[in-house]
């Protein structure tokens, strides 16, 4: 395992007393990158230990300075470490929990950031030994930029992380890692799995599957045409293949897995499409226009609400 | 009517001889104000006279340097002029042509910024009289904003302004408003109206449309799951609630007037989006996977023509 110790965090270790002398995280790509580097730059962590499959993931984790241990090795990640984040796509979460769970120090605290949280649940919790706690968690951040070249410490900064507790999860390592998160800027929010799911489906999963959906309409498009959408896409496509060009494995773990959301959502919104649809073939500018009116009002409730 | 001069013109217009005396802008609100902004600051215009309905309008316009002058009335803001921009509603620009037919001065050119070429030149072009000059033409740029209050000189830099002139169209005409684009920063093109349409259908109708349905299908939510989606925007949704801000009165006209364009548009969409469903339902993740991983090329393209 390649280590080293990176001049900020010790300097900052011995001012004041860090949250969690050892930090594993399981997968460093955006995410996990920036919450390692937020940690390190408010001085909560003692050594931060990254896990990647590849490589080249655990040497530019290693070489920016963002962990000061790289390893493949999920056991040696996790040994001693007092939190762990798992921060891969949701879909492998299950089968790292079951791994992880007999290397997990008593007392250790798992996480994991995913854009699911119902079945992450349901495939993590019945791995985490007795005297472990799971506090399962999702930061609502991030970009279109994947790995952990693209992490940033301000990346959660005004962002909301919500937690999704369970009845059984110790108040006490909710509450440490709602603390943690705040710490490194974000508010935090309590909700149900479930009902997180959903509002995600409406806020993140429907938006990006239909911005993957337009962006492939016009990949499919004759090769002048597609050239000429991308020379003028500044009149409003652009955005969408911003937000298609997100992580194409994250993303198919997120829909097999909140799958039931998404498709309830799926289903209003083609319905209201169709109606758009009608509206405009039957040259029906009253409606057209009140539905373009409506939809103001959401837009500043986004402005009045910060998160524009 | 009322009357101003500005500093910034009139030390401008001293220095060198300007292109257009007198611009009449038909309609001033974010792209009207805008290039009579970028025509003041590169001294292209003598008298900037802006015509519109509202007093407040024209208020804003006249009180913001954007106009010299201010009317209501077509007759009085189009005579003597050198140049008039219709940046109304393209809904609305045949009737405008009709009246101001009568008063265009010999030599006249005509311009407008519709984001449709093809119902534009209908309705435009017939009313056009001999010795004046009907250049169609769409400037790729705006924003979420409207009203001249939210103008902006710098609106076009880098971005493209697309010409359609006529068969009947003087080349010299043509030249002209492609010199005032460039010289207000836009890069100049030259296209067929209906291929024009068909590919701001792709780039921008649809976009728009899917957008503020969504954000539609949002707002019909109940006011407690209302209420988080504008709270948890952050994680896709709130780049659609931007582009459903935009103008409900120039998006229905727009709907209206390239139909044939967007509904042809809008099927394929639909059915990759119904594609994209059954992947979801039947769990199939391969595919989806691979649909999500096409699209950045798409936007690697954008970034490599300096689009993003």
């Amino acid at each position: 395992m390649a280590k080293a110790k990176s001049k900020a965090k010790s300097s900052k270790a011995k001012s004041k007393p860090v949250m969690f002398e050892r930090v594993a995280f399981i997968g460093i790509g955006l995410i996990g990158a920036s919450m390692a580097l937020a940690m390190r730059r408010e001085g909560l962590v003692g050594t931060v230990i990254a896990c990647a499959r590849r490589p080249k993931t655990r040497k530019t984790a290693f070489d920016l300075g963002i962990a000061d241990e790289a390893t493949k090795d999920y056991a040696t990640a996790v040994a001693g470490a007092d939190l762990v984040v798992i921060a891969t796509p949701v879909g492998t979460n299950g089968a790292i929990a079951k791994i992880i769970s007999k290397h997990l120090k008593p007392g250790a605290i798992v996480t994991d950031v995913g854009s699911v949280k119902q079945a992450v649940v349901d495939a993590v919790a019945p791995h985490i030994p007795k005297g472990a706690h799971f506090v399962p968690g999702h930061p609502i951040a991030g970009t279109e930029h994947s790995g952990p070249e693209a992490g940033f410490a301000e990346l959660f900064q005004n962002r909301w992380a919500i937690l999704t507790p369970l009845p059984r999860t110790s108040p006490k390592a909710t509450a440490k890692v709602a603390e943690m998160w705040r710490k490194i800027g974000a508010n935090v929010a309590h909700m149900q799995p479930d009902h997180h799911d959903m509002v995600l489906a409406i806020t993140s999963h429907l938006p990006h599957l239909i911005a993957y959906t337009i962006v492939g309409t016009a990949s499919d498009l004759s090769g002048d045409l597609k050239q000429e959408v991308i020379k003028y896409s500044a009149s409003g496509f652009r955005d969408f293949t911003r937000i298609a060009a997100s992580d194409p494995v994250m993303w198919r773990d997120i829909f097999l897995n909140n799958k039931e959301a998404v498709l309830e959502i799926l289903q209003r919104f083609t319905e209201d499409l169709t109606a758009m649809q009608r509206s405009i073939r039957k040259g029906d500018g009253k409606t057209l226009e009140e539905s373009f009116a409506r939809t103001r009002a959401i837009r500043r409730g986004i402005i009045e609400a910060k998160q524009a």
